[in-house]
C-alpha cells in the first residue's frame, strides 16, 4: 500500500509537475485584468465623448437659435417716405430669409428632440443605435443649415453688392442695419454649421472606440 | 518523511482537484473559432461596405463634374443687340456661380485625391486611420457643395422670379436657356451633395462594425 501510495506520490508528483506547469495559466486572470481596465478606459473615453457631444449640441443649438431669432426680428424702416409708400425692410421680403429662418429653427427643434438621445449615449456608453440615428440626422442637419447660410450668404452678398450685368442694385447702399443685422445672423448660423460638423466627427470617433 | 510525503500526497490530491476544476477551460478554443466566424464575417461587411463607398464616390465624382462642366460652359448670346452693346450671359457674370464651378470642381478633385484611400479601406478593412480621414473630409465636402449648392439656388430661384421688394428682376425672362442650363447644373450638384450625405452615414456604418 505504502508502494502504491509512493506510485500515486508519483503520479502525483507529475501532476503536482503539470499543475505547476499549469501554473503559468494564472496569467490569463491579469489578461482578463487588462482588458476589464480597457473597457473601463473606453467606456471612461466613450463617456467623455459622450459628454463633448451634449456641449457641442447645446453651442449648436444657441448658435441656430441666435440666428434664426436675429433674422426673424430684422426689419429697417427708412426715415423717408413718398405720398403712397413707406419704405420699410423685413426678412420675409425675400423668401431666401423666409427658408433661413426656418431652416434655423428646424434645427433648434432638433437639438431639443436630440438631447435626449445625446443623455443616452452618456448613461450608455455602448449603446450604438442612438449614435447612429444621431450621427445620420446630424449630416442631415449639417446639409440643412449649411444649405440656407449659403443661400443668405449669396443673397446678403448681392444685397451688398449689387450685380451690374442682371441689373440688380445693391440695396444696402439704403437698408444699412438691415443688411447689417443679416450678416449677423448669417455669422450665427455660420458658427451653428461648423457645431454640426463637429458633432458628426465626435460621433463617429466615438463610434470608433470600443 | 513518509508522512510529509502522505502531506503532500493529500496537497497533490488538492492540486489535482484543482487541475480538474481547471480543465474546463479547454472550452474557450470552440470561442475562438465562433469568434473566428464572426470576424471573417465582419471582414466581408467591412468589404462590401468599402466598395458601396468606392462606388458613392465615384457616384459622387461624376454628378459634381457634370454639375461644374454645365455651369461653366453655360452661356448665352440674345439675338438683338444695340449699337453699344450685345446681350451676353456667362456663369462668371454672378460671383455666386463662379463659386458653384470652383466648388464642384474641388469636389472632384477631393474624390480623385480619396480614391486610393477608399482602396485602402478594401485591402484593408480593419485600417481605421483612412477611414477616419475620409469622415473628416466628406463632412468637409457635404458642406461645401452644399454651400455652393444652396447659394446658387437663391440666385437661379432670384433669376427666375425677381424680387419686386428690393427691385431685382427676374433676368430668366430673356436668358431662358442659361437659366435652364444653371437649373440642370444644380440638380447635378444636389445629386452630388446626396452622394456625400450617403458617404459620410456609409463610413459611419463600416466604423461601427468590428
Amino acid at each position: 500500500m505504502n508502494s502504491k501510495r509512493s506510485g500515486e506520490v508519483a503520479i502525483s508528483s507529475d501532476a503536482k509537475g503539470k499543475a505547476v506547469e499549469r501554473a503559468p495559466p494564472p496569467p490569463p486572470p491579469p489578461v482578463v485584468v487588462t482588458t476589464k481596465a480597457t473597457k473601463i478606459r473606453n467606456i471612461r473615453g466613450k463617456k467623455g465623448l459622450a459628454i463633448i457631444d451634449i456641449v457641442l449640441r447645446l453651442g449648436a443649438g444657441s448658435a441656430a437659435l441666435a440666428a434664426a431669432y436675429i433674422a426673424g426680428n430684422t426689419e429697417q424702416i427708412l426715415p423717408f417716405f413718398t405720398q403712397f409708400f413707406q419704405f420699410h425692410a423685413q426678412y420675409n421680403d425675400l423668401p431666401t430669409f423666409t427658408f433661413f429662418v426656418a431652416a434655423n429653427a428646424v434645427a433648434v427643434g432638433y437639438i431639443a428632440f436630440s438631447l435626449p438621445f445625446s443623455i443616452v449615449c452618456i448613461v450608455r456608453p455602448h449603446a450604438i443605435g442612438p449614435r447612429l440615428l444621431l450621427v445620420f440626422l446630424d449630416t442631415v442637419m449639417v446639409a440643412l443649415v449649411m444649405s440656407a447660410a449659403g443661400a443668405s450668404t449669396a443673397i446678403v452678398y448681392l444685397a451688398h453688392n449689387g450685380n451690374l450685368n442682371s441689373n440688380w442694385l445693391a440695396i444696402c447702399t439704403q437698408y444699412t442695419d438691415f443688411c447689417q443685422a443679416l450678416s449677423g445672423a448669417l455669422v450665427a448660423s455660420f458658427v451653428a454649421e461648423v457645431f454640426f460638423m463637429l458633432l458628426v466627427v465626435n460621433s463617429t470617433f466615438a463610434l470608433k472606440r470600443k
